[in-house]
């Protein structure tokens, strides 16, 4: 089944890479990649099969995103928002779910939620605030209990897919409790205003905008049922996000390869030997990052959170995010001038590459924690300031 | 009053460095930032002071041009333009123009072109076209004799002020006899129509649009007076292109570097050893970078087509091309995902930092040409293909 | 029993880094290191198991000769060869061996060589010769029918492990016809002279000095028992070269690591961002270059000489040898001078580690191969100028 | 008459050059060498006019070094050693001698070690401790008065020149009171022992040896003529140390350079393109370190010690460390296998370049000081832990 989900993965690239330009030009959103997404199955990738979804693996979830950056790295980023939540709810087992004191109703909700992903749905994350970053201890979005369920009251930033998703991950903290943070899944709706201030370098398609919330949800919407599990969940989903960021710029680097390829053959250069070398570089540095990144969603799969797996998700996110930049830079290079008008593949993906290692873990604070192990120290207590 | 004019760069740049975002947003023309330099009487520059000009050397104009370039690297770009014009034209001696056959009354012209510029005009160059690139020998634009002057007819690209110069340099080839390939000063005004196809990655305020031509211009209009020499005067220019492109990447780079410094200081983020690693190994790469720039420039002053003087043009070329493009992906690595919005000055930085490299002599070519002169070769004779 | 090899070679390795420094400093051939390989049966890893060896793959070969390097990559560049001659022996199969019209008898006296390896003997190779380096067509040693065998006279160069090995892998034209070249298993003895010429930066231990032949051997001695089928053999040997280089490279990579982290922590410098930065970003590079020496040793078991598989050799090639000299020059730069001390690790690890790149293919090779394929091109038709 | 010592220096670098090979191989110190440099009358090269000395600018000396290193990089490193003390002398003003309190005999005892410098001696430089390193505080050689002058005892490490200078410019304490640190110029003979712990991956010949000091002196030997002088003085000289180093390590890196060029050419590579794209990419970072060197001496001269001034020093330590290390290592890996036989001069030059980022300053010091200066921030209070 999954490995239906990277030959389809494969198939939509090439209809999202045509539709890049456009979305990249005006910041919108990639609504029909989404559609395309949907009408594949894709949004039940990481729903459990016994409520109809692929049940991927993490491995091969990577696999997938990689396949779908090579189209558009913007919309395999907010796709990878949506495999993270429903990857980070498919996770939580009966054994965490019992240990935790979650009530058999919040379990039957979560598979409601993973049901309806499986079955078209999907949905966004509500975590960063201004000031506040992604520091759950930080926030000022509040909620309190009202008649029927939750009010939840603030504003979120970098809301990747904002006005698109079905729903969104929003964390909150208790307007009784301070101390308590809980994470509701909020219906898109009203209540929710997107405010438009997205408009970035790269990954432009994302529409990473700010989320405003004043809004009731129905009580089933708190996750796991009791309050005061946000940091839980958040602690499943870390290595989601750094390592499926590394997945996904690992195919903006190919992409940057292929479309340097394309464009040289073109114009009858590719006997240049300064082309050559460029090309050949490049496609190793591509060819050895994307390993790295597959070896480490493997050991995700197989001891997540160890020490060494760690390592190898920041080595990940490391090499992803350098290689990309450097390889963009160098086959645009190697392009020419031709290949910096507006609307070339080159110039959007020269930007697009940048971003990576500017996501958390940044590479030079991965670079730090690496070394930290590399030194036989513990990251998690010797590392340098870090940066998130 | 060369001292003058390096005091008026630094006056300008924050000017510039204010405007800098509008005109790389919309891809409009600096016009506020060309009657700036017009006002400052940098339209002089290279004009002999014998003529109510600055009489720059070249190593001046260096200076000058990274100083411009500190605040707008577009504007700098299109003042290299004119400079170079003026420069070349400037640099016709006498004997020069007697060897040449030149008639009295064509230095004459010269002259009063140059007066102009003294007095606030600036010229543009249109010289590539597609397919031919700046190749003079592969042009398409035609000319021919009318009653009182020229006619011209052709179609020019990457012409940098396009529509807001007072007047273009124009190369074209004798209808009459294809192998004569001649100059023109075109001025302004009807018979010349900008189509708006620049919209590039960087330097975007350029304006570099398509030019077409269907003019006729005065007899005097003709550079030299008598036809065919438009290859003389064009070896008179290449080192100005070449050299003052690098003047240009080096104001670029240093830019990034103090944006980098603004942004990370008003975070509270200079205190990070990445930070200030990235920081210092720019600020190195920058400084090295202007000082062989200034020294390309200081001996093209004293023996211009040296072959050392020649190695010095090329190593400028590509160490300020590969400088800017490393330090601003650097720097702006250092100053993370806040300075990637639209609007910030290293967003845009980083995109103009990438152009330096593709200019003609590109990076690569300049590095194949040094390695043949550092093995004892003649890079007229050996070098590996060639780009341009 | 590869698994009990990997673990073998794991247990030898600090015996063999223990030795280094005496052999580095003395050019002297590791002995003690050959005799402990020997006794954990190591010489028979490539031999079939039912000739007695484990009858390891190529990918579990790889695995061992990394570990091996992080002892003494010297030890693993002499051991690569035996592993090179045992491998290529094994490779050819029955219906190979049928359609080269090879005896039966020689296929009897293959199976004797690798016997004897797999109880304990070694050989090396005696292929390049100065002015024709590897290169079988310009190779000036010849042999002759002889009562009794072959007579051999010539020169070899290069040679490692000379007057140390069992046997030599020797390559020779056929006196009688200068176009037939056939390859020997020369057994260590009389008629062969070592003269002591390798005195290198690095992989000083590997005693690759000169061998002078004029020696009869067996009439079983020929390869294959028919002459002319030299071509055909070294056929089956070039991704053993090149791959099985990678793999040491990446072993001499990693103790680079290794050997700065221990130096870091004994003086309290393991706190030093610059330090840090350093180990984590080298950390990451030799975990990259690792995963990518361990693919293509996979592909070369599943699909030997397929053009991927290429691809992923030269990869393989390209990454380890550039990785380990950059990684050793950055850590010994963390450790500082006093590292720099001759029997310090990593000031051997040093000089071995930029040895990798010039083995061929080199480096600068790889990369215009990849070039060409990434290009869309055929590498053995389209390459620049080859150095090999 | 300074550009007679730079053509002095021209002249014998080839000379250095023939004998570098073998002091490499043996560790031996460059006798020879410096006979031809006292013969040259280069020892007084930093020596007032007035005192018959070359009274050479640091600009001046630091172009004599460059060209000094391009023959031998050790035999350079020792003069330096020189250089700095008889600058550091020089450059004690009257008035400066006034406020310290410098009695005129002291002054005149200075004259006299200049004078005979002029006419032929050298010093050379016992600073370091083990354990202590540089740090003044911490230096556990002591001195006390006696009879006649002064009783030094102690231990001295990293002494380039050991056993073959006719002074020692040596830090001690003063047995009576712990916090006074003074400075002798101590006469080889009895009572000095060399023990040669000097056997280095580069630099080999500067015999930097261990000195034992067991010593009694003349009062005159008492550098100022009063106790406590020695911080004093040690402010005068490390932009001596830092600058100095960059000056020779950009000699190292143009012989790196030449060096390749020659072998190539021998060899007919010279029309590889990678080969040429290493050598033009070397050739220009090496002009820029140089450039960067020559700006930074000339500073020094201007206006040593001011922030701009260091800032210089700073950057021309970090290229030319990096740079040397950077081309040494990219035109070995052009010129490939055959140049890394020991005796050739790239094996050499790649050991020796690796070390000029080491001395201290070392590159990542250099790099957090102009990362703090290029944030606004002052290094003496805000540096990242110092390696030194």
């Amino acid at each position: 089944m999954t490995q239906h989900a990277l030959q389809a993965a494969r198939r939509l690239a090439p209809r999202f890479a045509a539709r890049a330009a456009e979305h990249d030009r005006d910041g919108s959103f990639p609504v029909e990649d989404f559609r395309d997404l949907r009408e594949a199955g894709l949004f039940g990738l990481m729903v459990p099969t016994a409520l109809g979804g692929a049940g991927a693996t993490f491995a091969e979830y990577a696999a997938v995103a990689t396949e779908l950056a090579r189209g558009n790295g913007a919309t395999a980023l907010v796709f990878n928002m949506h495999a993270s939540v429903t990857g980070a709810l498919g996770a939580v087992t009966e054994d965490l779910a019992e240990a935790l004191g979650v009530p058999d109703e919040a379990l039957a909700a979560r598979d409601r939620l993973l049901t309806a992903a499986a079955q078209g749905a999907w949905y966004a994350v509500a975590m960063s605030e201004r000031g506040a970053g992604a520091r759950l201890s930080q926030l000022s979005t509040s909620y309190e209990p009202v008649d029927g369920g939750w009010h939840l009251k603030g504003s979120k930033t970098f809301c990747s897919g904002a006005g698109h998703a079905d729903g969104y991950l929003v964390a909150a903290r208790s307007a009784a409790d301070q101390s308590v943070v809980s994470q509701f899944l909020v219906p898109a709706g009203e209540g929710l205003t997107v405010e438009p201030t997205w408009d970035s370098l790269g990954m432009r398609a994302t529409s990473s905008h700010d989320l405003h919330l004043d809004v009731t949800v129905p009580a089933d919407r708190l996750l796991g049922g009791v309050e005061g599990l946000a940091l839980v969940i958040a602690q499943l989903m870390p290595h989601w996000l750094v390592a499926s960021y590394a997945a996904v710029y690992v195919g903006v680097a190919r992409a940057a390869v292929d479309a340097a390829a394309e464009h040289l053959n073109a114009r009858n250069l590719a006997h240049l030997p300064a082309v050559r070398s460029r090309l050949g570089r490049a496609d190793a540095a591509v060819a050895a990052a994307q390993l790295v990144v597959a070896e480490a969603a493997r050991r995700v799969d197989e001891a997540p959170g160890d020490a060494e797996t760690n390592r190898w998700v920041w080595r990940a996110k490391l090499l992803a995010g350098t290689t990309a930049a450097d390889v963009a830079a160098s086959v645009l290079e190697a392009a020419g001038t031709s290949a910096t008008r507006r609307g070339h593949p080159l110039e959007r993906l020269y930007r697009d590459a940048r971003c990576g290692s500017l996501h958390p873990a940044t590479s030079d604070v991965c670079a730090d924690w690496l070394g930290v192990a590399a030194l036989g120290g513990d990251p998690d207590r010797d590392a340098t300031v870090p940066r998130w």
